[in-house]
């Protein structure tokens, strides 16, 4: 008979095994959208299906439901440290998720999944919603399905919002991006009818794209990144991945006819990488090595994006720097004007081009949507009516076509439904967090006038980056804030800065 | 009772796991011989630890032992594809490698081998051969206790061989290397004292890097190197690592004060690359998808260094190209003073700098050297002397420290005795297989000449590459050119090579 001791030991050299795996999975998915020749793809990809094979044997198996009922025994729980305890839970959640699914069902998923992805690519160029639509019909009665397997507390919506924000409910969502959406809407309002627009035009000038890798290695290294730790690649689409702490690999795009494509997109990723390199080292080769949901992760990447990044102060400390990287595109341009034009804001179609004052509209569309589709509210076929209406309401514009439209983006081929939500969540923390930062280094904008990053990433770290999984969500905005997720922060930012932007009276 | 064919195909699926985990294996190597973080390391290496550790388990488990039992069975041979044999025949192989050594034993021998590695940089850093003495001595022994549980044939040094370079044996080596030497001693003579010595103040010129990778990148596309199926990456040690034949890769080293290490590099590692790129798909997945050996995958590479790039007529092609590549340091060259400047030759300490014309004596003393510890005819001990007394014998120099002798490679410190014979195996195999090549196609300068690599490359493809590890070192050897192995094909080469780049009569 195995003691407790043995039995944790055990279990967590199994885990280390499984995030052993994990890692050479997640390299060659780097690697396949980093630069891999095209010829390999395939075999690649069958690469990719026996690992992620193999993790799934690990996490489902005996010995696995083995280590989870021994190790969750609530008569021992006083006998094991907290890095165990919330491990074997992350383990469980794996578990259940995944055994609770009869495999062929699954099976029969995933290849629609991949089906409806590719049908969704065309669909979006012919910009023609109906022959998407018996694919996402089949995929919205899988995920209820799913839904019933896994069980579901209250809404069923929650089932699938847990899966990406753990702990987070329908109720909570409701109430805050009501708040939300009635805060921006007159806003997005007044913006638009401001006298005062920014000059935007020099925006567009030539930057070489060598000189924009430079400035965005430079704004890394300022923002703490460590490059010992990490690298910087370039692709058509940004992203952060973690294959450790001690490796956490960033990709930016670069458009030599706009900057900011590649500037605020490496900033955004340095964000979400600076989350990954702060997790504690105690718990590489543990399930809580990862940032604790997406909405969190987003928190980072937009506190820096955002809250940094479209800083005045921080730019009073970079402009100069930017100047000497590009040509003379900036030359006869204010720090002011600079600032106004990157935070041009205004009722645009499509999320991922929308700025930092509209984004959270759009994500809040994409959440009504999708609430109503799991209450039973709305079907598959009423989508493009649902959301062109939504769009007029919410930022006053419609789009002509279902490609502007609810064609734009493939979460809901993929099956992604309970995604959107983290996008806005991950706002609202950070304005919170921020909100009490401001309170230990009241200093803030102080500090980034003059290029001193480091303490507001160190408190980051201390409160949120180094706990990896070990806290969830909820907790972390409890433990740093000390209140319950509350839009007013996020609303007040974004009536400070955009009345400041648009030259508009402070109190309206 | 599984019939034949559901065996056969359940051993296929149980070895393509194998394949892919060896390919995530390959993928972590190069990531990390081509720019992982250095701080990610530590844990990558207990990536490909874990990746290792599988690939052990299932090619020496129960299943394996069965699948070889049975698919071997003589009464079912008639019934199987060539494929399956020689699949199997491969994993059989494989798998007795493994299982003979006892785990314990084994493991002792991997800490003991990276230690030894540790030591010998810093035993060669300060030229002291007695500090790695004691190490080696043991990596001896084991290496001895390895054979008895392997079993050998005859000499001792066969089943060391065998390991690199399969059915080849002292008798057949002691033949050709003998013939080799005696062949090549007199000519370096000549060469040495030559009156008419090139002029190669020109070659040390600068050269940017980038200029250096174009020239490169154009190279590898002219030989046929397929960069849809690969890609070029910049490291200290140039190599060339295969994932699958779609995905096959290769890297360069780039002196900016002398562009021969990157542009021969290259084409050495090119070679290499066609090699596994042009290996039939059919064998994807199988234990065969390699180039057969040690040996041959030299020849390829060789083949395309030597008797390609360093041939007059390729540069009569590519001259031009490199010049409108480099700056001016070509202006006043001819083609035929920039071709001998390339051909210099002459007696030197350091193996990875040797050219064409001694490289081989360098191995012939590594050889006879080798072989002498494994019959008992020499100690470790007697390295350092044995080896200055053969340098002066075969090359008439005499290193002055241990750091540019018996102390230059890591090969032995790895434990790696038996591969140095392949590297002029492989320059033997290919002066041969260029022999017969003359047959079928006798305009072969003619065709570079006129940047026509397509038809030798092919050729290479139709006789060799395709077969990956289906036939054998000696079959393909028979098989393509009608004989076995000849030393005369590379000691006639290197006189008429040697004679022109001298000016030196034909005939001695």
């Amino acid at each position: 008979m195995a003691t407790i001791r043995e039995t944790e030991n055990a279990y967590f050299k199994y885990v280390k095994k499984i995030m052993d795996f994990n890692e050479a999975t997640a390299l060659a998915a780097w690697d396949m959208r980093t630069g891999s020749p095209k010829k390999g793809a395939g075999q690649r990809a069958e690469v990719i299906g026996t690992l992620s094979g193999e993790i799934f044997n690990l996490s489902t198996s005996e010995d696995m439901k083995h280590f989870i009922d021994t190790l969750s025994d609530p008569g021992i729980q006083s006998d094991l440290s907290e890095k165990t305890i919330k491990s074997v839970e992350e383990s469980k959640r794996e578990y259940e998720r995944n055994v609770k699914i009869p495999a062929e069902e699954y099976k029969e998923y995933v290849i629609l999944q991949s089906k409806a992805e590719t049908v969704w690519e065309d669909a979006k160029a012919k910009s023609d919603f109906k022959m998407l639509e018996p694919y996402l019909d089949k995929i919205v009665d899988f995920k209820h399905l799913f839904v019933d397997y896994w069980g579901h507390d209250g809404n069923k919506y929650n089932t699938l919002l847990d899966l990406y924000e753990p702990g987070m409910t329908v109720d909570v969502i409701d109430r805050v991006f009501g708040q939300l959406r009635d805060g921006i809407i007159p806003l997005v309002q007044e913006v638009a009818e401001a006298a005062d627009q920014p000059e935007t035009n020099f925006l567009y000038k030539p930057f070489p794209k060598g000189q924009q890798r430079a400035f965005s290695i430079h704004i890394l290294k300022e923002m703490g990144y460590d490059f010992s730790a990490g690298r910087l690649d370039e692709t058509a689409h940004p992203f952060q991945i973690s294959l450790n702490p001690g490796d956490v690999r960033v990709t930016t795009h670069y458009d030599e006819f706009d900057f900011r494509t590649a500037v605020f997109g490496t900033i955004h990723e340095g964000g979400h990488a600076l989350y990954e390199q702060n997790i504690s080292k105690d718990l590489i080769g543990t399930p809580l090595c990862s940032g604790t949901s997406m909405g969190v992760h987003e928190s980072q990447s937009l506190f820096f994006e955002n809250f940094v990044g479209r800083n005045k102060a921080f730019w009073e400390q970079y402009y100069d720097v930017l100047k000497e990287h590009a040509g003379g595109q900036f030359e006869h341009v204010s720090v002011e004007g600079y600032y106004r034009a990157i935070n041009v804001a205004g009722p645009s179609l499509i999320r991922i081009e929308a700025d930092e004052m509209t984004y959270p509209l759009h994500i809040i569309v994409r959440y009504e949507i999708e609430k109503a589709l799991f209450n039973g509210d709305i079907k598959v076929k009423d989508l493009p009516g649902v959301w062109n209406e939504k769009m007029e309401q919410y930022l006053g514009i419609k789009p002509d076509h279902d490609r502007e439209g609810v064609l734009q983006d493939i979460h809901w081929s993929g099956g992604d439904f309970g995604y959107f939500p983290s996008y806005a969540l991950g706002y609202l923390y950070a304005a919170q967090f921020k909100h009490t930062l401001l309170k230990d280094l009241p200093d803030f904008d102080d500090n980034l006038r003059s290029g001193r990053i480091r303490p507001i990433r160190e408190w980051l770290t201390d409160k949120i980056h180094q706990y990896g999984k070990l806290k969830k969500p909820m907790d972390i905005l409890l433990d740093v804030t000390g209140e319950e997720l509350n839009a007013k922060y996020l609303i007040n930012y974004l009536n400070e800065k955009y009345r400041d932007v648009y030259h508009l009276s402070r109190v309206k």
